[in-house]
């Protein structure tokens, strides 16, 4: 019943392979279906080589399982932190894509450079706080959520669909898995530009607040006017 | 009636995507028939597994649609500009390629730091001035198209067939689409020897000017033996 | 009689090609059947697309061959005395992959900059001392072998399967010749991904020990809750 | 006559392309027959999609053509004077693989900061001097031998088997067209491993000579212990 769901989810989860996002297991896409109130997720440490669609496990927005003969994701409180906090998102991503990750475990948020970067994220991609001990040693994914809601006060999520978790990785998302994964490829992208521009200009300041908005919003919002629609 | 014209802009914005230098729709490629002016552009936000010669729009010179149901790239007034401007070129190469944007999200002009820089390009890589609001604000493609034009008074378009644009990517042309995409290929490659150059050391200064007529003579110009012919 | 060892140590050395960690002949895979008391090895020199099953050679554990008509690795000695050092390991492998080779030749360990490195590696990667002229000329292998040993006072090889030899490139290894050829992979992008961390950040620190705890006892030892076992 | 000659050529300059250390035109191989007093080279800006053998071009060892319908490599006296020069090598490439361009053009020599190097190159990969104007201005090529031959005084080309020319690219040889197209790969290799280890540890000097020693004469010489013979 909820297959078309898993399906997307399972496509999705193999997309980052396909793009060189993830290796091995180190990374997991879940897709919500809001009316139903329920979230598709990848099973915990099963190789991309044998994932297929009935090995998504379906959710309920607490975490009881559905449907599903597998473990979810040990990620699953991050993702539904996320879904509770964010509530117009329908997929997430989850990476440890290199450059990305590179930023991450600096603790440096991505400054807004250029175009690639505005085309995409109304800003620069904000870095969450590093967790307390007590955070990490009591309901550690969980609060990988609450640390990442927290980072957004006063953020439009749709407006920034991604988030450097410190000293860890990524996560990104969107409306669909589509959005979440285009997201987690842009990131890569945008943060391998960044660092490659902070080498050549240490002193680089982000673009001015006229070009964040001409490109985000040719490409976003009720006057955007890329594309064919 | 346009069919070869449409073909050889197709098949060189897919070109771009054989070279890595362009992922989902971040670039286009144009080309101009100077006798029946008219330029040929790739479609905006269409994706390149979707692409197909009959997708290419085909416009008259200020902008008008001739031939084509598909609306053309949003960089569309920046070509024609380059067009008007650089009465010689017969094609045009947008791209975000990962080292010629650190380069421009940098600010910084690419040095000629060797041989193979000095083969294509005849001097350094400009890059123009950082765009003003109101030029952002108000016809913006347009006003790339002319900061790049303002850029390159007294440089030879042919014999510097790119720019970087500040806080965005890179423009290359030629003579027809191969020069184009070919100088984007270039491009890319001598940004990234040239990062490489400035990490290593970072005083090095640009070859001899007797270095760069050398190998940009020996290829280009009446005097070249480089080649067959 | 050694077959099905023949077999998963010849797979082991083809995986490290086909995850780009080798060319040429630069490393090799060896395991250990304990009961038996032999060790399996590639030939030295060999080229990895003639390299088969039965071209593996069988020592004993004082480097006596036992079967094989090859001479086997010229790094034999190491691996022996590391069989002997680490008596819970079952396989061991050694390449020159590229941002490892980089940290092993600039002489510093590798700091566990995030839970990437964590869920792997139990602290940071160790770098050997740089070996003496004595060591160097006599038995120049077996001291390899012995320098790593002594770097690992105090480190459990089980918790920590990888250490950087400085001057030259690293050694990684396991329960079986599918941990140690993981290690290899996840050392490189640990490497690469440190390199740029320490690019952006210069004076970033190591994360903290309950972060550490964390993520590498959620995936290892008998709370481990990552997976589905 | 010389087909067999001419098939080694041409397979060395494909490898060059398969290996990634060309694009387009750049680089060239060339080979030898000392009895025959012939070298083999490629054509003149053949595009190498195009390359078969019987397009590589005979010359005698001062120039003059003996068999080919095509203009040689424009770098042919680069190559000839190398040949005259060392009069032990049997094929020489030339390419503007990236890594070894970034040092080439910051003329920097490439210290030997480990066994990878250590195990083809016996010292660091020296650089030319800057060419003056009056040996670029005249006879160009031939002075890019010339100065790669000054730069050799005191070295032995076969234990030395690359150098970089300044502000250009590498010329890697050896006894065969194998071995210097496998020079021209490790070279690559070490080019990259080298600008890691200078950018994590910019003090770091040059691996001792008995690691040196250790390492090039376990596979050169009479001595040698690597491999099969």
């Amino acid at each position: 019943m909820y297959e078309q769901l898993k399906e997307r989810v399972c496509r999705a989860n193999l997309e980052l392979v396909g793009h060189k996002l993830v290796i091995f297991t180190w990374g997991n896409v879940s897709g919500i279906d809001r009316q139903a109130k329920v979230v598709a997720i990848k099973p915990s440490g099963v190789d991309y080589n044998e994932l297929t669609a009935d090995k998504i496990v379906i959710l309920g927005l607490e975490g009881n399982i559905i449907d599903g003969d597998f473990r979810p994701s040990s990620d699953t409180p991050t993702h539904l932190e996320l879904y509770r906090s964010f509530t117009e998102i329908g997929a997430i991503c989850h990476t440890h894509s290199q450059y990305a990750a590179m930023w991450a475990q600096a603790e440096r948020e991505i400054p807004c450079f250029g175009t690639t970067h505005a085309d995409y994220f109304y800003g620069p991609i904000p870095v969450t706080e590093v967790m307390t001990k007590d955070e990490i040693q009591n309901n550690y994914e969980l609060n990988t959520g609450k640390v990442i809601a927290r980072r957004f006060k006063g953020i439009d999520p749709l407006q920034m669909p991604a988030v450097l978790v410190a000293n860890h990785g990524s996560f990104t998302w969107g409306k669909d898995s589509t959005q979440a994964v285009s997201s987690a490829i842009v990131l890569e992208q945008v943060a391998k530009m960044a660092y490659g521009t902070v080498r050549l200009n240490p002193q680089q300041n982000a673009i001015s607040q006229s070009l964040l908005d001409k490109h985000y919003l040719r490409k976003h919002g009720k006057n955007a006017y890329y594309g064919q629609t």
